[in-house]
């Protein structure tokens, strides 16, 4: 008789049950696509500027050269390359005279939401998604994280800067051109902050990164997907989701802010690669993703990548614990495959 | 110009925007139905017990009386009322050389999944869900999950049992059949866990159970839904889902085993309430609930129940922080004119 296997992260106080028993294979995983790509006008295609707010970063090329400028209240760029606008309904919103922390008159805690949502559109061309862009485009995407999140993580109120993705509209997204999300939050997520706290512990102790040493780890591992000189990508020991992987820099480094030149053309690569074989293997799944990274010597960087191919239900979400139908071994194993067969 | 509100959960470390920009009305939340209900043979319809394991209870009626039977191997019970069945794809299993914790060799932690999966088949009617079934069915329902919760928790290699309910496909419920599911882990999960450590940290300080104050604080704000003699209903403060409720349970109890019968049937009637209403706001909503109990003494049982009308995403997944777009206040308001309209 068969017996799952319960799986702990290697940092958070987060269980899995990688559940075997029902055999199942990558192709059951496809999933038919429902409705049509593109429905109505899009407000993050050339030509609609005007139906979004005035952008605080444009990426436009001048005499042969990037040159990153911003929208005025009654001015849009046009011939842009990269554009950041601010979200219409955005979650997070900075006001001047937002208050601090209060307590409800019941005692409940709250606190003013305030901070910053903002959206990257990546390309002035509505389906080019990060498995067919160019290298040099996913270069300019990755700098424009970069620039966001310099200036939003150095303002005082702003805690937490979360730099994430949803694409495909079960994962999320309300629109399918592509796009990224920023959101800039005065608290300290959870998820992050144990994070941090079991990083900050290791180092005290063993004077070194527990992310590093993960890394040493899983890439003699079975759950390997892909590497380059810079980067390594695995499917995580407790993966939540099928399908399931993390996207590291080899070298040590807090935040996308420490990487150099090589680095930001590999990352480039390396995102290329992975969402091209996810895409590939999986009929272009919906899927979520998310960079961890924290400002502080002891983190280590990375994007965590959460295809959508299963439901979290009742028990996930009243305990905390989670149900994996597909073992990250396996999945690295037709994930690897499928980046090899990638350009 | 608006500006959100971000909540802090009464015990957990869980925050949640309350995203209130985007002015909606309980309308907006209504999906179109995808698909038919019922597809092929259902295996928890009557007549079909061979199609799933023995059941591990069984509720038949003999002589007027309720009695409680078990299948075996060779033999399935007929005509009857609730049927508990072990799940045909456990995420726990229990074989009695189930092993002890073990590292893996690489230093990643792991536990076999020791525990138990069961299915509650709520009635022999395919369609009868808690919206419309009777209160005596209900009890009936009530005592089953009563029943397996003694049992399942009263085994050594058990550290806590979850009874969650998914209804409808978004939900995760993979048969239409009304069901709930109860799942025995060998180990305390993070969510429960952490509201236990709460809960007995306040009990020491206060020598008072927090939720029973929270439920004197609740009663009298605009989170109230419904209450009866026994049980009250309202919109937790930072309710992580549009028209997300709890309910609990008026007097202190650790468990849904310290229930009267008073109080069971003040349950069913809760239950019924609750579901219907939620059903005839929202079109039959798919939702999950989940069951929190610890039988230790400062600990006070709750269902809460999570309506699936918004998508977690990127910024969720990633972060553990959530937006709803929906107030609880608002939610409550419109719950509870749905409520009032239930029979």
């Amino acid at each position: 008789m068969h017996l799952n296997e319960l799986r702990r992260d290697y940092l958070l106080d987060r269980w899995v049950v990688i559940a075997t028993q029902r055999k199942r294979r990558p192709t059951d995983f496809i999933r038919q696509k429902t409705g049509s790509k593109k429905r109505g006008i899009c407000p993050f295609c050339p030509g609609n500027e005007n139906m979004t707010p005035p952008a605080t970063l444009v990426y436009v090329r001048k005499n042969g050269k990037i040159a990153k400028e911003r929208d005025s209240n009654g001015f849009r760029h046009t011939g842009w390359l990269v554009r950041c606008i601010p979200n219409l309904y955005p979650a997070f919103t900075w006001l001047p005279e937002g208050e601090g922390e209060k307590e409800d008159v019941m005692g409940f805690r709250s606190l003013p939401a305030i901070g910053h949502h903002e959206v990257i559109v990546e390309s002035p061309n509505h389906d080019e998604h990060p498995s067919v862009a160019s290298i040099d485009q996913l270069k300019l995407i990755i700098e424009a994280y970069m620039d966001r999140f310099r200036y939003l993580s150095s303002r005082e109120y702003v805690k937490y800067v979360s730099i994430f993705r949803n694409h495909g509209s079960e994962a999320g997204a309300s629109l399918s051109h592509a796009h990224t999300q920023i959101i800039a939050t005065p608290i300290m997520p959870r998820i992050v902050k144990e994070e941090l706290d079991k990083a900050k512990a290791y180092w005290n102790r063993m004077k070194r990164c527990i992310f590093c040493d993960i890394i040493r780890k899983e890439e003699k591992s079975s759950r390997l997907i892909w590497e380059n000189k810079n980067f390594i990508v695995f499917s995580p020991w407790a993966s939540t989701h099928p399908f399931e992987f993390w996207i590291f820099p080899r070298r040590h480094q807090p935040t996308i802010l420490d990487m150099n030149p090589e680095e930001i053309r590999d990352l480039a690569i390396t995102m290329r690669k992975c969402f091209g074989g996810l895409k590939n293997l999986l009929n272009d799944p919906p899927y979520n993703f998310g960079f961890h990274m924290v400002p502080n010597s002891s983190f280590h960087w990375h994007l965590e990548v959460y295809p959508r191919l299963s439901i979290w239900a009742g028990f996930e979400k009243s305990t905390g614990v989670f149900i994996n139908v597909f073992s990250p071994e396996e999945a690295a194993s037709s994930l690897r495959e499928a980046l090899a067969r990638e350009t």
